[in-house]
């Protein structure tokens, strides 16, 4: 399931290959820009060129909401490379405005049309790379076409999204993923007033629930209206002037502007009529070195499927990392197809996968990720996870300015693989996350995050870091120093809750029916645990609960080693709280 | 030579342990806390005792100069556990202002004084955890007593240091480590007038000098004057008041104040004179499960020598992050050396070494590190290894903001594996070196770095991440891409210098006898190279450069391909200006 192997290495020689030959490449935004130049660097002699039907290549796509919002001010920032360096750099001819009709995969042909000429023309290649990316999804819905309902896929977009801006004063953004989100978090710096609408009962699906609930918070304090069990029936217009978009709850919701971020899907068309397997997702079907069905088409980026490392399912994954990686990846097996002899010892190159890391930031909230959450899990079968929850700062409390961490983490109880983690906060979030992803990608466990020696000085971290405290709550799980309480059975379980704070904290508010025994008191006062008259505390399981979990896990060791039956509600008071929200948002529309 | 097991883990039922031990620790910041904490929740029963020579047990050492700074102001703050906190979790005597004068092995006992009161008496234990820490290095010099030359070790030092500090106006801090950075910056915030006398010709040893020349530059950027190659001979009485300090270059520096931050050694004397093995580097010699030569003997934290996962080298590590989890270790190993029955299968607790993972600020500057420099790999006799040196924004260019991070990254040639990154910068330091620190506690190489998913939104990152591109750049070395060439042999090469970058470029500085071809002219240009009447091109080296290494290795990989036998300086012009700053910096006192 997870690729456990080494790329193997061995030092060449290059030489100069003389027999040149021809690549050409569908689309040059991430991947299809990367293999393009990475071929060039492979080789010299090869003829490289690039068909984008957008007048731009490699733009910052990532960037668009951010331009939206006049955070990057200037349309030219957004050029990564332009035509004219892939020329002066690479030696590669870029055709923009130039869109790929067809493919001839028996003649080794495409059809291209110059759409500033509409003269159609064949091109031949001796390979080609379908980087064509993926296509907002826009459901036929009554309305959908009219002007205030908008996409943002490209600079065009972005341009006509910046004129609508200045004329508004609110607007829907249908969808609450990542670039739902940032639209909302832009438009607000544009002074408009947002109402995200969710058809799931949660906005970021890629976290669970109770994670997603801090961003939802988050949205709501920067006057964000969040509407989740909601989905959009139809749009028309408005006789004042802009939408009135009609969504499920039978309302109807008024706004200047209506934005489509329902997601994306495979722009896969032209390499299904020419025959190229695609898989059940709708992606093209790869191989890992990124080749199709068709032996000399390979394809990269948000057009094909790929491997997830954590469950194994086949998926499209829109991300501009796993992009450029397999376009290099692309680029070097191509090689090696024309000059097996020259390229045969480059050996090893193969993509290894995906793991789905991301970050997104909310108001000044980081939300990160990576690997697999509960529901992903749970849809491939895999049973055998528990996860725990902290509440860290980002640094020593000792030191000011302190921010929490809310981080989950997930791991097989078969071997302590990491899973999957998340995590939301206002500093250092990224950083915990792209050090759990790297532990991941190595095939990592919990115990190797419990034994992380990571960077510590009083305003950078902690003598155990929030990933060792992670490692080690999970770690320690395992171990058998204690078992997590199913947090989602809280209300059907006849455990007896036993709050360890002080009276004052419990008093602030506590799980009904908890009863309170502070832990300075608990040696002294275990026996009110098991009074003479009952021995019903014997035969009940104990969990336990706190602030944040430590004081819970204290108290457990204590009673496990008197004789008690114990577990511990993961994370405490504080996961205690979203998960109350969580299932109160859920229930709701 | 590297950790390449993994820790088993098996999960076990806790029980009651009736028969309780008696575990004392000697010494409870760090380490001696740690392992006080971890041993309780291992076994209810024993009885743990904690004897501490100073009035504080767990007090946060690493935040003291912040507290000389005023940007932790209170006292308090920098208790994380008091005695009595000790006793009310768990169930631990703390001794504060108790000294262990003696350890009698034969016996199992100690030897305590009560500071208070001067009475003496012994002390049975089962088992004993020496975690006596380490002393500041006092170098017999005249004068080293005067009461203006002070240390900071202790919360009654940061007492005295505080009060001096209201009166000075100016300072000479002994050595240009960690703690006499972040003094100097400290005093700084106390408007005070610095001078660091570094007796090596750089500050910060653990970097190699081309990167410890830039926090050279932010040091006196921001007012502190930084004197290399000048070790103190004496300090005096000033006649004015205050202190003269006498240094090597015979001149005589007034300063209201000194500091001694010339480094630490272990606290052994005490398990010395018992009779407990220490290594070369004089702290105590332990195994993997933190166990000296004494059977009932276990020692953690900075007194103790460990075993350095990159070089193999045993020495002594000041850092609380592997002091803490050599706490954890020693408790659960005591455990099993009370009760092998019931701890046998809590097995494969074991300290798997360190790396030397550490962060230092520096006015707003972060410099981190993790694993070997070039200096340790040549003392350890490793002569296979290759850098790189590269120089990418924190994150994307196109959305505003970002700021370089200036990243070494040294690798095996013969596997690929990472022997140690260090890294300097305004932000994001600290999260790419914990990346990289992951990987190498993995065994990971620079593949697993290239492939790395890693978090990326426009204001967190960049699609290809500076790990990314470390390990893309280091991976090519190995693939055979390029060769770097050897920054140190500029000067006594005959290889012909070629920079690439635009002639306004070059025209603003360039390497002394470098020839000017732009990357866009190159392929136009080539014939330049080889000019009809001279085979000298074709014979020489061509060593290539331009603003930080990208353009070079596109042009590398162009005139590879046409027959030149082509180097890669890494880095390009800006590792070049800290090469020459560098070497003028060791030059002169």
């Amino acid at each position: 399931m997870v690729w456990k192997g080494r790329i193997e290495c061995i030092l060449i020689c290059t030489h100069m290959i003389e027999n040149g030959k021809r690549i050409v490449i569908v689309g040059g935004v991430a991947g299809g820009a990367s293999c393009a130049a990475r071929a060039r660097r492979l080789c010299e002699k090869c003829t490289i060129e690039i068909f984008e039907k957008s007048p731009f290549v490699s733009f910052a796509n990532c960037g668009l909401p951010y331009y939206v919002g006049n955070v990057i001010t200037e349309e030219k920032n957004l050029l990564v490379a332009t035509p004219q360096r892939f020329h002066d750099y690479f030696n590669i001819k870029v055709h923009t405005e130039h869109e790929v009709t067809a493919i001839d995969p028996a003649a080794r042909e495409i059809e291209v049309c110059d759409l500033k000429t509409g003269v159609r023309r064949s091109e031949p290649y001796d390979a080609l790379v379908m980087a064509t990316g993926a296509n907002a999804i826009r459901p036929p819905l009554p309305g959908i076409d009219l002007p205030g309902v908008r996409i943002l896929r490209t600079i065009p977009d972005s341009r006509r999204m910046r004129a609508a801006v200045e004329k508004a004063g609110s607007a829907v953004v249908v969808g609450g993923g990542f670039i739902g989100l940032e639209m909302a978090e832009n438009l607000v710096r544009r002074n408009i007033s947002v109402t995200i609408i969710e058809a799931a009962p949660q906005v970021m699906t890629p976290l669970d629930p109770e994670m997603a609930i801090r961003v939802a918070q988050q949205l709501k304090e920067n006057g964000v209206e969040v509407r989740v069990n909601c989905a959009v029936e139809s749009f028309a217009e408005s006789k004042g002037g802009g939408l009135e978009v009609h969504v499920s709850t039978g309302e109807s919701l008024r706004a200047d502007l209506a934005v489509l971020a329902i997601g994306v899907k495979p722009a896969a068309e032209l390499a299904v009529t020419a025959g190229i397997d695609t898989g059940s997702s709708g992606g093209i079907h790869v191989d890992d070195s990124m080749r199709t069905s068709d032996p000399n088409i390979w394809a990269v980026g948000d057009v094909v499927e790929t491997t997830d490392i954590v469950t194994g399912t086949r998926r499209p994954l829109a991300l501009a990392g796993p992009a450029n990686r397999q376009g290099r990846v692309a680029a070097a097996t191509i090689m090696r197809s024309f000059y097996p002899e020259t390229c045969e010892r480059r050996s090893g190159i193969r993509f290894r996968g995906v793991q789905a890391t991301s970050v997104c930031g909310v108001f000044g909230m980081t939300v990160a990720m990576t690997g697999a959450n509960e529901r992903a899990l749970q849809h491939a079968g895999i049973e055998d996870f528990e996860r725990v929850y902290l509440h860290p700062g980002h640094h020593v409390g000792y030191y000011p300015g302190a921010r929490p961490i809310h981080l989950k983490l997930i791991y097989s109880t078969t071997d302590g693989r990491i899973l999957g983690a998340q995590a939301v906060g206002e500093a250092g979030v990224e950083r915990r996350i792209d050090v759990i992803a790297m532990a991941m990608q190595m095939g990592g466990t919990v115990f190797d995050l419990e034994e992380a020696e990571l960077c510590y000085a009083p305003q950078f971290g902690a003598a155990k870091d929030p990933v060792n405290l992670a490692g080690m709550i999970a770690a320690n799980t395992l171990r058998g120093d204690f078992s997590p309480a199913a947090w989602e059975e809280l209300n059907s379980s006849n455990a007896v809750v036993l709050d360890v704070r002080s009276p004052e904290e419990f008093r602030d508010g506590h799980i009904p029916g908890s009863v309170n025994i502070p832990l300075p008191d608990l040696r002294g006062r275990i026996d009110e645990l098991s009074p003479a008259e009952s021995e019903e505390w014997k035969h009940r399981e104990v969990w336990l609960t706190c602030g944040v979990g430590q004081r819970a896990y204290y108290a457990t060791r204590l009673l496990m080693q008197n004789g008690y039956n114990v577990k511990v509600l993961s994370g405490g008071m504080m996961t205690y709280e979203t998960l109350v929200a969580a299932r109160s948002q859920s229930a709701a529309p």
